[in-house]
């Protein structure tokens, strides 16, 4: 193990082979981290929840720690919570932060400053970029694409009535999707396999399969080429 | 108290009861923390502005210190600037910034990367979603809900002109008023009591109350659902 | 130099006189510092890229090391890469992330959580608003206006394809060139000389010089009031 200045890591922490610590890195009780893994400075991993006094999701019990798989590099004062599960290979950029029960599949980057939110899932070869926005209860599948500054949403009701409660859904892309910078996806929308949204539109109904949609709200212009689907890659 | 390691607290800090602290954060001199706050890894508190050489805005003296009240949670990296007053049970979450003389409400949720710039008032029971924008001289009520991704501006002239300077003027919205994920809410605006934004749209005219706008530029589509409003929660 | 407490300077680093460096900054090997330059808390200076396994960039030798020019600020949790060079007198806010292979000219102000991707040219006196996004391979003249939240891009191909390796191209804005709040720039566009964007457009087209264009896409509606143009200032 290389390791840096100030790292603090907690006694019971697993650490495998040939593991690179920068400085002032933090790493809560139980962490287990794969072979070959770099955390960059000022990362925090494996830190509990805390719940807001005024929040509406329930308390917190201590969860189970946070897993980090081989070959993953944690960025710069990224911020890693108990409970993430990050697969073989990740790349977690600088500044970003991935939430409580939360399961990043082998390969996917994690831009910088992209935030995930708890509960989500996410497939293998996937690109977030850049401060992309994954709201909680979200699932994306293998090899999506998430453009610079994307934002998501899984609230209707915007924080009002009881009935939203119950109603909390994330949106939903599937293997292949794609979608443009600054698009914004409205609550519990599924975009189908190979599904792409032009940059800046607004997600108001599920997007087909291979359907290039674009707009606000977006509508279908024509398919994707045939020369971007994933089968064709 | 309870202390991690690495910690830098000026020594005339005033610290309430049964405070917690994390690893590494630096609390600068003068700052008055009250009973049952949580102060997370690498959080920042208390901090003097720096002028920029080139900025337009007036030199700075030094501010009086931060406060934070009661039952407080700072997130990790949180950034909180002298002379900002934070009330009791404000969550602010991870990577957040609240500039100085801003004053935070009770029980309102800043959530993890939002930045409130200078001179800003929050409410009580606000909830500011994950990297919204509230920008300086900006006032916000009671109960205000602002989604993921929301963009608010001051300045009409885009750094241009001396007029400039005197009509910088933030966003208003009054108690209850609502603003929908990744909307752009243009210079000076105001949303009345339960306006509602819908997501993605560009306000270029006030709201008014209790009326839903929608579009770019945002017009009115209906009134807000009885359901939704205050008063009916 | 005043220093902070948990600072790492590598040996060899380059110091001017009167430098004032905060608590838990790191300042990687190489790295050359003017004088009066300020460095707040947690900053991470001179860092050497990453590359992630799954990237489509090539391969990464070690850089030459970050410049940083007389009188610049560095923000609490700024992060400014290997071979970066930052003009005198710039000012770097909070949580800004700086790539490798950028330069920023004197005065520019580059603002809270602002990142400028790897290969950029930012001119002289510029201001990059808050968390303004600037694409890879990206040239900004001299006094530039670019407003919060603004995304730029740089592949039309989403992730697809080979081919579009060879065809990345981030955006050009020239001197005088203004951006408004959360506007989206599609890859490869011009904004020429005191071209100007409203807030929340879409810039699907170059933007002719001292044009003020709008909507989604952005087509001019006037041309820039006189009293804003840069000669003019």
């Amino acid at each position: 193990m290389q390791k840096g200045q100030n790292v603090i890591i907690a006694s019971d922490v697993l650490l495998g082979d040939n593991v690179t610590i920068g400085n002032n890195v933090v790493i809560y009780e139980g962490t287990i981290i794969g072979n070959n893994v770099i955390i960059q400075d000022n990362a925090v991993i494996g830190k509990q929840p805390t719940r807001a006094k005024a929040s509406i999701l329930p308390d917190v019990k201590k969860l189970p720690p946070a897993k980090i798989g081989s070959g993953v590099t944690v960025g710069t004062s990224a911020i890693i919570y108990a409970n993430a599960e990050i697969g073989d290979d990740v790349f977690i950029a600088d500044l970003a932060t991935v939430r409580e029960r939360v399961t990043v599949g082998e390969k996917t980057i994690v831009g910088r400053g992209v935030a995930i939110e708890n509960d989500c899932t996410v497939g293998n070869r996937c690109k977030l970029e850049t401060n992309c926005y994954i709201t909680a209860y979200s699932k994306l599948g293998n090899n999506v694409f998430v453009a610079p500054c994307v934002v998501t949403t899984n609230d209707n009701f915007m924080g009002r009535t009881k009935e939203r409660l119950d109603k909390f859904k994330g949106v939903t892309v599937k293997d292949g999707g794609r979608i443009g910078a600054n698009v914004t996806v409205l609550p519990g929308k599924v975009i189908h396999e190979d599904g792409t949204v032009a940059a800046g539109s607004i997600v108001s109904r599920d997007v087909k399969s291979e359907s290039l949609v674009v707009g606000s709200p977006a509508k279908e212009i024509r398919k994707v080429p045939d020369e971007q689907l994933l089968r064709n890659q």
